[in-house]
């Protein structure tokens, strides 16, 4: 089915270079609310500022953005030019400056092409409605090989409504956001209260459960609107309706970070830490973050080499509570340690044969407390090293 | 001038494989006092638990030492291994055991080779005297390219004496210790007291300011032993004589820990990471470390890619007290950003210019406070990918 009340845009403005499309745009022909989060790095560009203002009221009707620039460390003028940007397009949209958000992606410290970025404007609210969210999609993408978007159908009432979206991501990949945007749209009416926690448990299992490096940038953003165009009966905290928003949402956000993580700059592995027996939830996530950014377990996987070793080695210096003595670490069904040392029999050769396939799970039982989480990582290769070392040339 | 009192073994044993110097002694003939630092990770290798133990009284006469296996995450195997080798090897030498220090540095999570570690310890003894300390700092070698080996020469009321010092690193390098051993030894009278403050002072400047990879290790062990046999009268807190020594030891410390990160794996860099204008020192070795450790500054080291905007991000997420309006960010002496935005000008050449550069300094101002610290790094290459996904094989 069609999500209902939104249009989208995306055009060619050459921000970068041309050849792609790179400026996009998110109307819903409605009101609508907006559920918000952004990166934390006391950096943050000048559009992450302008838009967590602007946010910060709950309502939105569009999203502009652009890649192939961050505006990020750009000073009073990149602030100039994302309001100029935003206002020359909220006038194209006969809307308040205030209820059009901004995102930018791109090469951090060099000031916007306010030329091509201000001539695309125009082609681009003229091309609402015969662009799709895939071209948005394509878009958003910087070193990105594959767009990301995903979809579910929901029952309100008897009502179908529709929830979808698009994120990039690729490098600087790391818990609390990193240079990730995600843009999710959905035509349910919803009360704003639960859009809201709802989105945000969302992101803690999704986008903040994700990392390729490491690194968290400076433009962040991750944005829900809601325009009530299905026109469901709203949607109540505490409703079996309530319950499947959060799921087929978090099904959305987690499948969109799942592709982040395979689209991570070089990635040939996609794995998943999960710990359990942690003394806390948070001290689980501590501990699967530690083993999911370790350098040396990230070549290792790499290298399809079973080094546990390394793996414990990362556990012990998380910070999370641990006795040595009782970790137990396992690749899919393969135990390779316990107790602390290794499992010994067969589990090297039979570690290893995991380690070849292209998706495994290293389970990690710290036998301590109840604490539980998990991490989407990638493994680290030849080709992050080159994707980085030659991301601007 | 040769260092009095003490004497050297190194010979192969065949750890993990024949072909070259892999267990090492440094015996000192006469009664000593030891100043030690270990591992901050919670998993920690036999021989670790047993140092530190021992190095509790303030006192040691030999450390026995080998590469090949970290006899780490071994168990209560590892234990009795550890303690039956240092048996032995204080008995030859008719010492206490509690007098003898282990270290251990290579693979985790394999049992030493106890057969080939055992015949090696009556010729280890019985080399005493025929090896030098360049055979030690040869033995200890696992990834290195180079032995690290460095020597200074003090005065104390007319007298000279000596200290000498050897380390290995290559990988797992991270402040606050990593897979990191470094012995050091000097025939100085010294008092108790002001040798090891002088070791930790000469530690957090030296070992704990340097990082190759984020990873820190369960092995890593550093120890100074001073034995007095100079014969000069006893070094004491206060004096030029204390101030004399704590410089030769930092200039050694130092020296030892920029080899490490000159040999760390895959290197192609020497970088420093000076960060001034902090709110605080602690803030400024926060600041400097996640610079340091980003994998995105690191290989646009590599690549002699001039992208200050990598390392203005990594400060915004290091926790470090800051305003973005105010960092500013030098390439040597080249000006990249001011003010958090691009300094213009001719900034992006000459800045490319310092980046090719094998060795160059990332000054930091954070224009806010009085802190100030350094850290020191290496760039993070194609090799650095190959050694470590090839590491055991």
């Amino acid at each position: 089915m069609t999500i209902k009340g939104f249009r989208f845009s995306a055009v060619e403005a050459a921000i970068k270079k041309p050849g792609r499309l790179d400026l996009a745009l998110i109307f819903s022909d409605v009101p609508a609310q907006v559920a918000a989060v952004f990166t934390t790095n006391k950096v943050q560009a000048a559009p992450v500022m302008l838009s967590r203002d602007r946010a910060k009221n709950g309502s939105a009707r569009a999203v502009l953005v652009n890649s192939g620039n961050a505006n990020a460390c750009t000073g009073d003028q990149g602030m100039r030019d994302a309001l100029s940007c935003g206002r020359r397009t909220a006038e194209i949209l006969g809307l308040p400056d205030e209820e059009l958000l901004i995102a930018s992606t791109g090469v951090i410290g060099q000031q916007l092409p306010m030329d091509r970025f201000r001539a695309g404007i125009q082609p681009l609210v003229d091309g609402l409605g015969s662009s799709t969210l895939d071209d948005v999609a394509a878009a958003i993408m910087t070193t990105d090989t594959f767009a990301k978007i995903e979809r579910r159908t929901g029952q309100a009432g008897g009502v179908s409504y529709q929830i979808e979206g698009v994120a990039k991501g690729a490098g600087m990949i790391q818990p609390n956001m990193a240079t990730m945007l995600s843009f999710l749209v959905t035509d349910a009416a919803i009360e704003p209260a639960l859009l809201k926690s709802a989105f945000g448990e969302a992101v803690e299992g999704s986008f903040n459960a994700i990392t390729v490096d490491g690194d968290m940038s400076t433009n962040d953003t991750a944005l829900l609107i809601a325009n009530g165009a299905a026109g469901n009966p709203t949607i109540k905290t505490g409703t079996p309706e309530a319950a499947q928003f959060v799921d087929l949402l978090q099904e959305i956000m987690l499948s969109l970070a799942k592709q982040i993580v395979k689209d991570g700059e070089g990635a040939t592995k996609f794995v998943t830490v999960k710990v359990r027996g942690a003394a806390s939830n948070a001290d689980a996530k501590k501990a699967a973050l530690a083993v999911a950014n370790s350098l040396l377990v990230k070549t290792a996987f790499f290298g399809q080499d079973a080094n546990w070793g390394r793996i414990i080695a990362a556990l012990g210096y998380s910070g999370a509570q641990l006795e040595q003595g009782r970790v137990e670490i396992s690749f899919d069904d393969v135990v390779m340690a316990k107790d602390g040392i290794f499992a010994g029999g067969n589990a090297e050769a039979a570690g290893t044969e995991v380690l070849k396939k292209p998706e495994f799970t290293v389970a990690i039982d710290l036998h301590l407390g109840a604490g539980e989480g998990a991490v989407y990582t990638s493994d680290l290769s030849y080709d992050y090293v080159r994707i980085n070392a030659d991301y601007r040339t």
